[in-house]
């Protein structure tokens, strides 16, 4: 693998899309500059390529192996991680003060995917104990702070979240781990918690589980569920790793991808308890978990668009430079092959990879810069407002590039031939890891429950109108730019379509049919995810014709028109797929509803 | 696994819908009946779940491997494919005086395909052996056959199919082997050939290759490609297998899927020359693999329905069984949790999968129907008749159920959630190998472009306009149905359109836009296999509209409501999807085509 991103497309995305420069006019960032940035992509991509990528193979070859007492994994892996923290990623996004960098969320997460991009496995151990990190970071305890998050920040321990049981995933409200109150503010916990990636290894002194478990006396459900820390080892009062903690491995969990990552069923407390403290206040846990939920679903879904992205450019090259058949309007036999880059059935799956791509990463880009605004901004109104478009955007920035850069990776494949479908290329393993997306930190399935049940109606639909606002916005600013009028015309049909849907779909809620109407959140949540990325499109369309009207630099020409061809592809070749879906959603379709279960 | 396909499901196929008891009509067949079929069905299902499907996990973790003399394997392989030849499958639908059970295609296929759905790698091996025992029934001579087609039916001899090159895929008038006359009928080849499946194994006593190759002189390009045998021990004039031959397995190839099938490198007359017959005449070779194609294209397509099948079925067993969660309208947190089956949106997904496995199988069933229906018509022009028919629905039946079905898979999974993701569940496994589907037997991109650029145009439209006719006639049977009105209607108006767009590509290849025409091969397909698969559904509605109209068994009510209730959600929500691939084809759009190489 010799690249994870077009480097000239995140520029242009961070800077002449976002103005991520921007940024450094709040004071947390007023150290930071465009070179600043720069140059800590630079080192990520660097250390993503040289550290991550070439033991990717290996990793998922030589999976971690459990003898009854110890993970065994691979070295290369350590030795990533080791580099990794050494060059200050575990806490780019902290304070100076905890031996952070103070880089914006956007810039942190931008080069979080490209190790993603490069080796997802391998990278899911800091991705996880950032996670956990930012999440005691705000509802830790002074002392909680200091004995677990700062050695997590200094790479020296890592973390996990500990939410599904094998009973319970989607449904956390049925999880059974309990924990008694043993004084001292200690509890000791007992129960099984399923998924654990990370859940157990020997990269780092400890880890630091986040659990989710039932105070006695808990009310049943959601609301009766509790957060913990429980360590691997005992940490005494100075912060000293001791003895074991009673949680124990049962087994780990054999994956289609992500090999690389222990995915782990762990039992806590089998023999006398797993000691552990509680985070915050009781029964708060699950709404400690979801408060972090936006930055890590959008972080999932800026993963998942990082391994489209590789894909993408793996098929790029190869289609470049692998010699095969000749044009239609050549008929000599003999005259040499072209490069397979020049057939047209060829061009159109690299160009729906481009769009699928590109597009996920403006809008997850696009939701990370929202993160931060939220975090800097003083303004309580101005907050609230970023906090509603983040709320909505947040499914479809999950589930949108988990779908489509799955399916970007699927046409990575095709392009390759059967060559594609060897583990000697990167792409089917980017295939295989990426399946994970739609399923993991909320499946996809979830994700549309949330978008139409919750997130599109709350508030009179005071975010969809809010999301609708903005995309009005950008169909305004584009009225008169020539350049990009088929998406405009297009987007501004889909876009209406879709409020009109809304409206419908949330009258039917309203009127009791709530049945009928969550059975169309998958094709909501994808039509609105096609609304969204179309968005995306149009705004770069923009700034792309801007450039080209100002006269690009000599190198730039193609790019931005690549950019405007990519925006006329999105225009015929992807609203269409949206509007079968809004076709599907006003059908009011209920015959899956209603098939007699023996007629499946 | 405990079901490979519903039962019933495939009864009402071959029996409701295609009536396959009146192929005993013909004189091959007439002394079977559906007890017969049945029988062996029965046969092929148990053997199938008994000795294909419990090793197929193992045979994928445990990868067949080179020592540099010999394959090793695991033993069951060998076990399961010994189990088959006892029982007859090899020679299903051979003449009994070859030792067959001269099963009609139809049902030969459908057996084929069980095996494909427990254990496609281990079945791998005699798909191959049986379309190399084709060709050769046809194009061998009487030596030819007696010394290698017949010990191929005996299961003594695999076969393989040696087409590509590493340099030569799907354009196989690049390839490279030669063969040199030695005299006598034999001939030295040299060349290397790439991704032949079965290359290598010790299951069989030896290995019969059939290689295209160059005669000196032949003519560049397709014209000059002849048809060898060449098998791995040299083989008497008695039929008796001596020394090794000069092929050489020069490596495997390590796959996503597939695992069980050696997948190999081999290298013809590396040190002397590997000696080999040529197979009828020189320079026809590629039209003898082409004779065959139809044949093995409509088997690859079934073979991919029966591993979405095999997903779909495990997959709503696990909904059935799985409790999570509570419908929408349960507020009480502590009451039970209920199977996921009761969940809209996996109910959604069962049915996607439903309309997919269902339909390719309505599809890939009734073209092997096609295929025992020209070979045991007398009559010149209806045997034409059903020749272009065929011809025009192979593509689509090869590369619909390699798409949809590989869609069911990856539908399946999600049903299941995490554990789906991991290896302990079949669906990840199948969702590995079906992914080889629309890669081998020709590229799906091949597939369209032979759709659109040859089936559909030649003879002025002959056989597209023999399909739309077909299409027809169903829609004028369902007039006045009113249980199937929706999909009546709804089919009605996409094969309007599908002809328009039809006659507009025609136009603008004619007119010279060829490129234009050409880039849209793939969206072409796409649609005309919604179109085609509609179809299906609505000649399955009407069957079951007819059954329910006469009273069916009292265990029927269910399965025949079902059928109406998929043929309603393909209207919803399947045409909508083929609309979309319309509006592209209808764009023209050439924005894949226009960009830059540079803009990517």
């Amino acid at each position: 693998m010799d690249r994870i991103v077009n480097r000239r497309d995140l520029a242009f995305q961070l800077y002449e899309v976002l103005d991520a420069e921007a940024l450094t006019s709040y004071p947390r960032f007023a150290d930071h500059g465009r070179d600043t940035f720069d140059a800590v992509i630079d080192t990520a991509e660097r250390l993503a390529l040289d550290k991550f990528a070439p033991h990717a193979a290996k990793a998922d070859a030589e999976e971690p192996r459990f003898d009854g007492q110890r993970v065994h994994m691979i070295p290369e892996i350590g030795q990533a991680l080791d580099a990794y923290v050494a060059a200050g990623f575990m806490a780019a996004h902290r304070d100076e003060a905890d031996g952070g960098m103070a880089l914006p969320w956007t810039i942190a997460q931008a080069c979080a995917a490209l190790f993603t991009g490069a080796n997802a496995s391998t990278t899911a151990y800091p991705f996880l104990t950032i996670a956990a990190a930012n999440l005691l970071s705000v509802h830790g305890n002074r002392d909680q702070r200091s004995r677990y998050l700062q050695p997590m920040l200094e790479g020296r321990f890592f973390g996990t979240m500990c939410l599904s049981e094998p009973q319970a995933g989607s449904s956390l409200g049925d999880i059974r781990t309990r924990a008694e109150p043993m004084g001292a503010g200690r509890y000791r916990l007992k129960g099984a918690k399923m998924w654990i990636s990370g859940g157990d290894h020997e990269l780092s002194e400890t880890i630091v589980h986040l659990v989710l478990a039932r105070l006695p006396d808990a009310p049943p459900g959601v609301k009766g569920i509790s957060l913990f820390i429980v360590p691997k080892h005992h940490v005494d009062d100075a912060g000293q790793v001791g003895a074991r903690n009673d949680v124990a491995l049962a087994g780990l969990n054999h994956k289609m991808g992500y090999r690389g990552t222990t995915n782990c069923l762990l039992n806590f407390g089998e023999r006398d308890g797993a000691v552990g403290e509680l985070v915050g206040e009781p029964h708060k846990g699950l709404s400690y978990m979801f408060h972090m939920m936006n930055e890590a679903r959008v972080g999932v879904g800026l993963g998942a668009t990082m391994m489209g992205y590789a894909g993408y450019l793996y098929s790029l090259d190869y289609a470049r430079n692998r010699p095969q058949g000749r044009r239609p309007d050549q008929k000599d036999p003999a005259s040499p092959p072209v490069a397979i880059i020049e057939h047209a059935d060829v061009r159109r799956m690299l160009m729906q990879q481009k769009v699928y791509v590109e597009g996920a990463l403006a809008l997850t880009l696009h939701c990370a810069r929202l993160i931060d605004q939220r975090d800097q901004t003083e303004d309580a109104e101005a907050r609230a407002a970023l906090v509603r478009l983040l709320d909505i955007l947040t499914p479809i920035a999950k589930a949108w590039p988990s779908e489509y850069c799955l399916d970007a990776n699927r046409l990575a494949i095709q392009v390759l031939g059967g060559y594609g479908y060897t583990r000697d290329y990167p792409v089917e393993r980017l295939y295989r890891d990426n399946r994970l997306n739609p399923i993991h930190e909320g499946t996809n399935g979830i994700q549309g429950l949330d978008l139409l049940g919750r997130k599109a109606m709350i508030d009179g639909g005071a975010a969809f109108k809010a999301l609708m606002a903005e995309i009005e916005a950008t169909l305004a600013a584009a009225e008169a730019v020539h350049a990009v009028a088929p998406l405009r015309n297009a987007l501004a049909r889909l876009a209406r379509r879709a409020a009109l849907i809304t409206a419908d779909l949330g009258r039917l809620a309203a009127g009791g049919d709530v049945a009928t109407a969550l059975a169309n959140s998958t094709p909501y949540l994808d039509m609105m995810g096609h609304t969204v990325i179309g968005w995306m499109w149009l705004r770069q369309a923009l700034v792309a014709a801007a450039a080209l009207d100002a006269g690009p630099a000599a190198g730039d020409r193609a790019f931005y028109e690549g950019k405007l061809a990519a925006a006329r592809f999105f225009a015929a070749q992807e609203i269409p797929r949206a509007d079968a879906q809004a076709a599907i959603l006003e059908s009011h379709d209920r015959s899956a509803l209603d098939i007699d279960d023996a007629g499946f």
